[in-house]
């Protein structure tokens, strides 16, 4: 029986992490969660999971869930996601907030010797050397959740990373692979929503969009898989069946295949260094598929991703800046602020603006993700 | 630096073998060959490799290359074959002769404790459960060569037996893929020896073309990876780029791609379990190969496929007559003596003949592959 803290309870990789908890309840349990705003089903949820461990994002939240579960501890803010992030009972941090937020949390149960399933990118995008010097000095895994990073942690078992030859990321291209840059120029939401492939949250809808989200997989495979970004490829492959692939330097190729389902790399996170069935998931059947396809990355075309690999070279605070400034360009193209080809400006901005930090630390980190967001607010 | 003997040292493998042992001499030395009636290829090999035994298909072969190479060891026949596997300075067999005639040369290397590279399918067809048997006995790995078996044993590293769901054997479809029955009927053996993806030996081009080389490769799939025949499915993939894949219960599917190079398989066996690189092969580009395809097995279009699967099911001797009729019957087609859709005819009937033995001996194998041989002689 594994124990589970959950952060990002109520999003889309948190209610999936549910599933699996809920399709192996002898193999797992939840003991602590953290939810945002979702009230409603967070109270599901607790009712379900019966949680010791609750934290929310507001004060006020907290008190009304308090008066209503007088059993369950509650807390929220920052702080709270802490609390969750190193809950004593917990052998598993499942980090599924959206957003550098996860960063503390992440940082915390390392010290405290939880494994960590890492779903939120931004964590190892913004802060990657802090992470991952962290959970080599307190000999803790970090375990994928992202469909890419998982496939290639699977391809990489039993194999030894001095025979890496190099890492194929594969993309959809999101919602507007076929579109050009004429075509983007006038772009809604609710077309950049409509991801052809993958149901996901908003953020990392958008980020499929623009490409910033293999971008800034790229950025997180280099940190897990502590490899230069010479060896990290991209290949567009519109059907996401191929996950992503490892080349060994014998010339042999490793991928990991499966119809789109998160729930597949999110219980390889729970269950590994072994497996359980899933039966609920669905099978791939590349018969009836027919064909996959394959195309190279047309960089001129996203650039988004060439900023992303851009950053990644140039290293110290700039994913920070990357990030941050994609953060804030995202939320103000979904709250209509401005328009899709314009997230890229403003990182390309951002990027330009800032003085390189080397290796900063973790308070350098949060001063210069502050500074950026504010930077690319006073553009808006 | 690991020792190596090596069966059917002028064939297309053989020669494959040979040229992994000269791009990395550190790595590895030959010690042992056995040739057939190359003997101008046998002799430009002994020159290069300096091997300390040789043994030969023919007498009159052997006193020749005795007279020519005084300080080397020559032997000769089926003894001859024997004393190679069983060398006493190498640690790994390669057995990469053609035909059942591989058997018992692998059954006394066993004992001996040699490491066995297989590429002698038939070997494990006609005899899979006394290979295995002995493997297991004398702790002795059996490492596949073929490249379907290998890309499932690399995909299975790491994993664990207990969660396969099935095994995924793609097949190229050969050089009549496109051909309906109707057209099979007067196709030369001209057209039978130009297969689309891989330059390989006639008579697994020929097995190739009538899919019983897949149905060969789905009983040795089923001793070497210890799975009921319901677990193994065949899927035509015709750019041979995914050599085949492993899921499992979890949904998850594990492939192993490259070009078509059996360099790449074969230096595996040997490196296992690691990896070294292979240069001068083809690295894979997806981007410019753009599509892959898949498509349903016809069991009805491809009926050498359904007699492997319906042999290896009722089992016992049926898988050693299936192989010792195919065998008679290429070799007969491959000589003009009969027409391309006899082969299934003559399998046909030499199945439907025979009586079967359960769990037959090494002594009853070879009368019924004796029997088998002579009643479709018979038939010729």
């Amino acid at each position: 029986m594994k124990t589970i803290s959950l952060l990002g309870a109520t999003g889309s990789i948190g209610t999936q992490t549910l599933d699996i908890i809920r399709e192996h309840p002898s193999e797992f349990t939840l003991a602590a969660i953290s939810v945002g705003k979702n009230i409603d089903l967070a109270r599901k949820m607790i009712i379900e999971f019966q949680p010791e461990l609750v934290s929310v994002q507001d004060y006020h939240d907290c008190n009304t869930l308090k008066a209503e579960f007088p059993t369950i501890k509650f807390t929220f803010g920052q702080e709270g996601l802490i609390e969750t992030a190193v809950y004593d009972k917990a052998d598993i941090l499942v980090n599924a907030v959206l957003g550098s937020v996860g960063l503390h949390p992440t940082l915390q149960a390392i010290e405290c010797g939880k494994v960590i399933a890492i779903a939120n990118k931004e964590t190892l995008v913004t802060a990657g050397h802090l992470v991952i010097e962290a959970a080599q000095k307190n000999n803790v895994p970090l375990l994928p959740v992202d469909s890419e990073h998982s496939a290639i942690f699977q391809a990489l078992q039993g194999e030894k990373e001095k025979n890496i030859e190099r890492l194929i990321l594969t993309a959809s291209g999101g919602s507007f692979r076929d579109f050009t840059r004429q075509e983007l120029k006038n772009v809604t939401v609710e077309q950049a929503l409509n991801h052809p492939n993958w149901s996901m949250g908003a953020k990392i809808t958008i980020d499929s969009a623009s490409m910033m989200n293999k971008g800034l997989e790229v950025i997180e495979a280099h940190w897990l898989f502590n490899l230069p970004y010479e060896k990290i490829d991209v290949l567009l492959h519109k059907e996401s069946i191929i996950h992503s692939m490892v080349e060994f330097h014998d010339s042999s190729i490793i991928a990991q295949l499966g119809t789109p389902d998160m729930r597949v790399p999110i219980q390889y996170a729970l269950t590994y260094p072994d497996r359980l069935p899933l039966r609920s998931s669905k099978r791939l059947d590349l018969a009836s598929i027919g064909k996959l396809h394959f195309e190279e990355m047309d960089m001129a075309r996203f650039r988004c991703l060439g900023f992303a690999y851009e950053a990644g070279k140039k290293g110290g605070s700039m994913p920070t800046v990357l990030n941050a400034a994609n953060e804030v360009a995202v939320a103000a193209f979904l709250e209509g602020k401005i328009r899709f080809l314009q997230i890229e400006d403003l990182i390309e901005k951002a990027l330009t603006a800032h003085q390189i930090t080397t290796h900063p630390s973790l308070t350098a980190i949060q001063e210069i993700d502050k500074e950026t967001r504010e930077y690319v607010h006073s553009l808006l």
